[in-house]
């Protein structure tokens, strides 16, 4: 009983708590050495690995989660002719229109996110603005939590010989996007408003008011305190 | 092979991808059964289920992370005498004081995280007010990424019979707090201002300056657009 013998080492030394990383190519370990009946339980796994834990104090496992939530980005882009960037999916929506939206990868930073979403549904190239408002959502996939954030992208628009601003076209994405719009403003504000017959969108009404109002959570970078760490991305109120 | 020709009727089928959950105590068939050989990855794995997925179309796998980000809470409380509620942690800090922090519970509210940890460290009874600024870093336990939201909770004061208000007197937690005290605001945000020989802590410098200037990105509940869900929590600035 290897693991039986490791427990109780690593009691007697006063550890805290066991990891054991198995690969899945060796998964029956978890099986034979009865890591369940001792006690250990998964932590996480990712790719080809599983990690589990054994708590060895009496107290409550101090062990933090592995993670909690999925970060989701939408895009308000609105043009020097005062259109909104929209697009209709294939598969069935409850709107006729919608901003683009998607989910950040691991590792990318929310506004990074939606300029690459923004570009993969549309073509559209933007910049970054500021960030207009956010939802919190749980009891997602596999029990997971949501965080969404709308961010204000400014489009680029190259200026013609004659110092117009070009309005770049719009290119819905094969496999996702039915059609992507340049929308008069005014229409997508009557429609997430819930006027006539339609049903409205209360968060984006919110958002929508935001953006009429100036609101907005602008980013800066900060040095961290932690030694050896990069900067931090942070975000406030203006 | 029972997974092989399982693998083949889903394909022939059209079938996008395929999900297998295997609780612990029956790990052994990962090894059996080849899932690693057959291109099976983990998706995720809690408590005594591991779960494994193998996408079955040519194109990139459209299954969505499991995920991402832990939602971490700090509380930034001030008192009616222009204090604010400050600890020192047992394990060595870098800063004499700092404001109370925590991790957000899976499906726990932003707001009641931050409450639920001030009153966990030192006693203090708080309010939701709004949110001052939050912070992403990538790269934290496990590859993990991490939000933390810096809320403005007022405390709960009692009046006495004369009508002033009490200041409720903090109790530092046992085990993790060495002590929990009201530090003079001033005091407070010389230290993150980095006055003097101190080090300063850039975000809770601008986080001092938000709220300052009373700003604030406020919360409100709106109902979902999609059938069927509770209200959602959003935040906007204001």
């Amino acid at each position: 009983m290897l693991f039986q013998s490791t427990v109780l080492a690593c009691k007697m030394n006063d550890k805290s708590s066991i990891w054991v990383h198995v690969p899945m190519t060796r998964s029956s370990i978890i099986e034979e050495g009865q890591l369940y009946a001792l006690g250990f339980r998964f932590h996480h796994a990712v790719n080809d690995v599983a990690v589990l834990n054994l708590w060895l104090r009496d107290s409550e496992s101090k062990v933090p989660n592995f993670s909690t939530h999925n970060v989701g980005v939408g895009a308000f882009v609105v043009n020097t002719q005062h259109q909104i960037l929209c697009v209709r999916e294939l598969r069935k929506n409850y709107m006729p229109w919608k901003t683009p939206t998607g989910t950040s990868e691991l590792g990318e930073s929310i506004e990074d996110a939606a300029i690459r979403e923004v570009f993969e549904e549309t073509g559209i190239r933007t910049k970054f603005h500021s960030i207009l408002g956010f939802r919190q959502t749980h009891g997602m996939a596999h029990g997971r939590s949501d965080l969404y954030f709308v961010c204000r992208l400014d489009p680029i628009e190259e200026q013609d010989d004659n110092g117009n601003f070009v309005i770049p076209t719009p290119c819905a994405q094969a496999c996702e996007i039915e059609i992507a719009e340049w929308v008069p403003f005014d229409d997508y504000k009557r429609m997430v408003d819930g006027e006539g017959s339609q049903k409205g969108h209360p968060m984006m009404s919110h958002v929508v008011h935001a953006y009429e109002m100036g609101r907005m959570i602008e980013k800066k970078v900060v040095e961290s305190v932690v030694p050896g760490r990069p900067p931090n991305d942070v975000y406030f109120p203006r």
